[in-house]
């Protein structure tokens, strides 16, 4: 635990937070400002790339990828972010799994709403398969909105008569349209970035008009979530996106899925952004690499019984 | 995944579903007989001692303990089981951690009911403390009941003032003794062991006659779980208890506990217990092992800063 970190991270958050009323235009560029302003990832190489007719990054471990293909969905509400605002979860996944990555640049909202985003989920993840890539090689991870499109992936591809990927990782996923949780109120005023009324505003671009009471908008509340691969979900105790984490755990926990939620204390919305400044994003993303390794790990194990 | 594992196990438990009528007596003898007929754990010596006024058997790992104490409480409904016979599972933590387990015969009901395995938990910690055995270096474990025993003890012990350990583990807790879960329905075709009826059943012997709705014998309804250290629930997909996981987990997060629910498709109640037999045991176990093992790394970095 590292208090002061913890308390640096809140308060640097608290200076910007989350203003779900500005144009897309804005929110994109401030986004992409604030995520790609660093040094570029160690230990990896990015080459760009194009998947499921997208446009895409593929993050490539130095020295060869081994074990798999990581497909990774970027975060940002539907609207804003890109394989480059993700590229250093992105890059702590392949230096901790030795796993190569296809980061996707799915369709944004309002210029595509929903369904745009599965659709090129789902496309990215079919040519994978197409490409001769076993389903039990691929895992999928992504972030906040990302992290959904992953789970809302499967679904889709399971709908579709896919094989099932070998595990998904989310971090802070969005998995209910509606906002229900009670954790919009409860963690308010603990939530450094975001609250109900500016993912509101911000979730009208994706929704479009369209009824969010659906599975692939609220999979919390609607999803059956049975046949789903082992799922990993992380989320931080101050963030009022948690209880679409704690609720979706119990839904794919009834349905018989091999699900772990992981919730850290006293941090907020994809902490694991901040690796290297707050411990509890390092062993957060270690024990996303161990989930993930164990999962491609298994699927060898099983293609040799 | 170990499918003809897990059906053998599953056929296996089916022919000895749990009868939660019988005389208390005959259920300690029974489980005693199941429990404790196989070879003695490798890797560890057992040690009779005495704990908070209670037997306990001392289990260090061959060459001596080193990383901290591991409080153990044994399963058995609250009426039967005893510290041999989770020897295995207090075993396999210790090769984990490389932690010493302390497991304690805590009082049973019927002769001694609620809160009297309580205050045997309180008075163990109390007296690890009084040892000079730093909080720090103390996790708390255990299964079925004795996994509930063991975030009961959090939750008495913060009551009475006292520092909280590193972390606790429980596999499969009984954390809701008015058996709410609509998991004791939607798994009581899955559960090959327990059923609700059986349950209630057993579990007057510990209530006798005591209201159920109460922190420390419902704390997934009731109690207030702030505060409380990191804490890692496991459970299987096919047990009626699972909702006792989920909700307590989701009430741990919405408290701001840093709290892990790992949940395994397609196996039973303690399915810890099958080590060596099925994949998915041993797989949790490394799981919780790391889990503590972290939990006691930990606390060394805290106290160095």
């Amino acid at each position: 635990m590292s208090k002061v970190q913890r308390a640096t991270i809140d308060a640097l958050m608290r200076q910007a937070p989350f203003d779900g009323s500005l144009p897309p235009e804005r929110m994109r560029k401030d986004f992409e400002a604030q995520m790609t302003s660093g040094p570029a990832p160690a230990g990896v190489t990015v080459i760009p790339s194009v998947l499921g007719g997208r446009p895409a990054l593929t993050v490539e471990p130095e020295g060869g990828a081994a074990t798999g293909t990581i497909l990774y969905f970027h975060g940002g509400a539907w609207v804003f972010g890109s394989p480059a605002t993700a590229l250093n979860l992105t890059a702590a996944l392949v230096r901790r799994t030795g796993a190569r990555a296809v980061s996707v640049d799915y369709r944004l909202a309002p210029e595509h709403p929903f369904p745009a985003a599965v659709e090129d989920g789902l496309a990215a993840y079919r040519e994978l398969l197409d490409q001769g890539v076993p389903a039990e090689r691929i895992v999928l991870a992504g972030e906040s909105a990302g992290g959904a499109l992953g789970i809302i992936t499967l679904l889709a591809a399971r709908e579709a008569g896919l094989p099932m990927p070998a595990a998904a990782v989310a971090f802070s996923p969005g998995l209910d349209a509606t906002l229900s949780g009670e954790s919009m109120t409860t963690k308010h005023d603990a939530d450094p970035l975001f609250s109900r009324a500016e993912l509101a505003t911000v979730f009208a671009h994706h929704l479009a008009g369209q009824d969010p009471a659906q599975p692939l908008l609220s999979p919390a509340l609607h999803a059956d979530p049975a046949g789903l691969p082992p799922l990993l979900l992380q989320a931080g105790s101050n963030e009022v996106l948690l209880d679409d984490s704690t609720r979706f755990a119990a839904r794919a926990a009834e349905a018989g899925v091999d699900v772990r939620l992981d919730v850290t204390e006293d941090v907020p919305h994809v902490f694991q952004a901040f690796e290297g400044l707050l411990d509890e994003a390092d062993a957060a993303l270690d024990r996303a690499g161990r989930f993930l390794t164990d999962a491609l790990a298994d699927a060898d194990a099983d293609s040799r019984r």
